[in-house]
C-alpha cells in the first residue's frame, strides 16, 4: 500500500496539543497515513500569510498529497470549510483565502492587496463545501474545526471517500490577488513585504521574473540598497537577492533584516532595475 | 501489519537533538513505529502542566496508543518509571502524577490543588514497575531516561512484550486531584489559571459543564468580565469562552490574555453564574 | 519492505515552510521513507554547533539511517555537497566540518579550536562529491540546496542508489578537531561552551572521563563550583554535572544558567580535579 502523505499548516504553534491532536485525529481514522508539517508558525490569524507559505511549498507536494491547511480567525462563525482537488492534490481547510495557492493565482483578478475575491473554481478543479456531518467528530467545538472538522474529513479523503460525499459542490471560492509587485509609470516595482522567515529575512512580493538583473537598486523605508547579489556570502552588512521561492529577499549578515529595518509584513518597498532607465552603477551601498 | 502509532509528551523543546534521539531509540527497535509528538513545549519541570496538556489530548488518541510521556524533575532519584496499560492505550513514563490523565481523573480525591496522592490502580488497568535493565539502553544516564529508559521500553511494547514482562506490579500511582473550580457558599466557583496555550490564552480549571452558561461573571485580578461567547469574533477585546476541551478560557483579540493581564499558571480567578443568583444583565465589559 | 529512516539536521527552525518542503521533496522520491527530525534550531549557520548536536545524536541513529545535514554559510559558493558512508549509515550535507561526527573524530589532528582541518576518509568509510545534476531537483537554487540538492539525493539513496552514480570519489573531507578540553601545566583542564541547550544548560567541551569525580572545582567567569553533582536536585542554584552525552555541563536550577551567568557559546571554562592535586572537600558553593 502507498501511505497517503497528508501535509498540516496552521498557526497553532507548537505549544500545547494541538498540532499533537490534530494527528493524533488523523491516525484514529487512518493509521496509515503519512502525516508531516509545513509550518505550524504562521503569525495568529494571519490568513494571507498562511497562503504565502503555503503557495511557497506547493511546488515541491508530492503528487496526491491532501493538505490540511487551518488558519481560520472565522472558526464558529458562518463561514464555510471546504475541500478542493487539484491536479496537485487535496486542500481542506476554511473559505478564507488561505488556500490560493491551491489554483493558478494569475486567474484571480488584481484586486486590493491583502483581500480576497471570489474566484470560479477552473475546470481542472472540484470543490465541495464541508456540510456532511457523518465526517466530522463530535462534538464539533465551535473553536477548534482543525480537529473537529478539517482533519477528521482529510482522513476520509485518505481512505478514499470522493468530495462529492462530503458536500455539495461549490462554484466560487474565496482567493487573495496574485502577489506581484506593481509596476509604476516611472518603470519602478512598488511591492511590500509578505513575509518575514525564521532568520529575519524580509521576503517581498516582487518577483525575480519581472527584474532585469544586474542594476537594480531597493528602497526601503530610508534605506536603499543597489545591485542583486547571488549569495548570502557575496554582500556586505545586507543582501538583497532573489530568494528560493523567485521573490526578491533583503537579509542581513548574521543577524535579523527584519529587526535592523524595523520592517515586517506590510512594509512598503520600492525596486528600479536598468529596464526601468536606471543606469547607475551596481554596486550595494547602504 | 498495523503500525502502532506511539506519541511522545516531553520538556525537551525543540532546542538540541533530545527529542530526535527519542525517536531515533524507539526507530533502532521498531522500524515500523508510528511515532508523532504531542507536545514538547510543556514549561520545564511542570508536571501538572504536562498532565494538564495529556489530558486535553487523551480523548483523541488512537486505540492503543503507546503514549511516552516525560516531565522528570525527579530524574536520577528514586522516584520509579512507570508504565500502565488502560482501555485507551499504553503509557510509559515517570511515577509523579504526569501519567494522571491516563485514569478517571474523578476517582482521586480532591486533595490539595496541584499535588498529586496516590490513586488505586482501577480495576480494568494494569500497572508495573519499569525495573528490567535488559529493556533500557546502557549505559543508563542519570539525567536522560527519556532517551534510556521510557523510548526504549516503549519500543518493546509496541513489538508485542507484555508489561509484566518490564517488572512487578504496582498497586497504586501518583495522580493529581481533577481539574475542577471549588464551589464556593455564595453560589460562586473559584479556580486557577492551569494554563496558557501558545496565543496566550488562559485555560482555567473552571468546567463549562458547572455553569449555566448565559449569564456568567468573571473575575481575574482587578478586571471583571461579563458574559460568555460563542467564538473569538462575538466578543470586544477579551473574550471569555468554554474552550475546546471544555474549561473557561480568557481570549484577547490577536494578543496575549496572559500578558495583558499580567496572568499565569496559578492565577486565581472567580466567576458567578445565573444559577448562583447572579441575575444581571449579561454583556461583555471590562 | 522495512523503510529506511531519513533523519534531518538544519538551522531552518521551524518558522516558515522550509523543514515541510524538504520532507515534501523526499517524499515524492520515496512515498514510503520514515523522515524523522534531529534539530532545526541550530542557531543560523553556525556550522560547529550543529556538528557537536549531531554528534550527540549520532550514538542513537538507527543501523542505515540516511542523515540529511544542513548548516550551510556557503550555500550558492564552490563548496562541494558530499555524501558519506559509514558503518552507521549515509550522511548527506556541505562539506564544511558539519559531517564531522560521522567519523571517529580522533582521527582528526587537534588543531584551532572551531576550525575544521582536512580528514582523509577512513579505510571503513566511502565519500563522494555530488556532482550529478539528475540527481538533483530542477531548476537549482542558489540559496537552498536542502531542497534541491541534498534531500533528493538522499531519497535516491533511500531508494537503492548507490554513491558511486552520484558523483566522483573524494580522498578527504573537512572536519573540526575532536571536542575535547586542553590538560593545562597545572593539571586543570581548559576548554568552552560548545553548546547551550534548550533550558539554558551549559554543555563544555569537558568529558567526565578526563576528571577524576568527585573534587572538581569548576570556574566560569568570576563563579567557581565545588563538586560533581549526579542529578539535578542534588545541587543548590548552580549544578555541574557529566551531562546526558558525557560532557561537563551547568545548569540552573528551574532557570538558565546561560543567562545567570552571561555565558554562551565560547565562553571559556576551567576545571581542577583531584588527579591534578587539587585537595579542597567537595562542595557545591557559588
Amino acid at each position: 500500500m502507498v501511505r497517503t502523505p497528508i501535509a498540516l499548516l496552521t498557526d497553532y504553534g507548537f505549544i500545547g496539543p494541538y498540532v499533537g491532536v490534530i494527528k493524533a485525529v488523523i491516525l484514529s481514522i487512518n493509521p496509515e497515513a503519512t502525516i508531516f508539517d509545513l509550518s505550524h508558525d504562521i503569525a495568529p490569524q494571519a490568513v494571507e500569510e498562511g497562503a504565502f507559505v503555503l503557495a511557497q511549498a506547493m511546488p515541491y507536494l508530492p503528487v496526491q498529497t491532501i493538505c490540511v491547511a487551518v488558519v481560520d480567525p472565522g472558526v464558529g462563525t458562518p463561514r464555510r470549510g471546504i475541500a478542493l482537488r487539484t491536479p496537485t492534490g487535496v486542500f481542506v481547510g476554511p473559505d478564507n483565502g488561505l488556500l490560493s495557492a491551491a489554483f493558478d493565482r494569475e486567474l484571480v483578478a488584481a484586486g486590493n492587496a491583502g483581500v480576497t475575491t471570489s474566484l470560479p473554481v477552473p475546470q481542472d478543479c472540484e470543490a465541495v463545501e464541508l456540510a456532511k456531518p457523518e465526517y466530522f467528530r463530535h462534538p464539533v467545538s465551535n473553536t477548534f474545526h482543525g480537529r473537529d472538522v478539517f482533519a477528521p474529513v482529510a482522513a476520509h479523503i485518505s481512505l478514499g471517500r470522493s468530495l462529492t460525499d462530503l458536500g455539495p459542490s461549490v462554484d466560487t471560492v474565496q482567493a487573495f490577488p496574485p502577489w506581484r509587485g506593481a509596476r509604476q509609470t516611472d518603470g519602478s516595482i512598488a511591492g511590500r513585504v509578505i513575509y518575514v522567515d525564521g532568520f529575519g529575512n524580509l521576503v517581498s512580493d516582487i518577483r525575480g521574473e519581472d527584474l532585469s538583473g544586474t542594476a537594480t537598486r531597493t528602497q526601503i523605508g530610508a534605506k536603499t540598497f543597489t545591485g542583486l547579489q547571488r549569495t548570502f556570502q557575496d554582500g556586505p552588512e545586507f543582501t538583497v537577492y532573489i530568494g528560493s521561492s523567485g521573490f526578491l529577499e533583503i537579509a542581513r549578515r548574521n543577524s535579523s533584516a527584519a529587526a535592523a529595518l524595523g520592517a515586517g509584513a506590510g512594509t512598503p518597498l520600492r525596486v528600479w532595475d536598468r529596464a526601468a532607465g536606471d543606469t547607475r552603477e551596481s554596486r550595494l551601498h547602504e
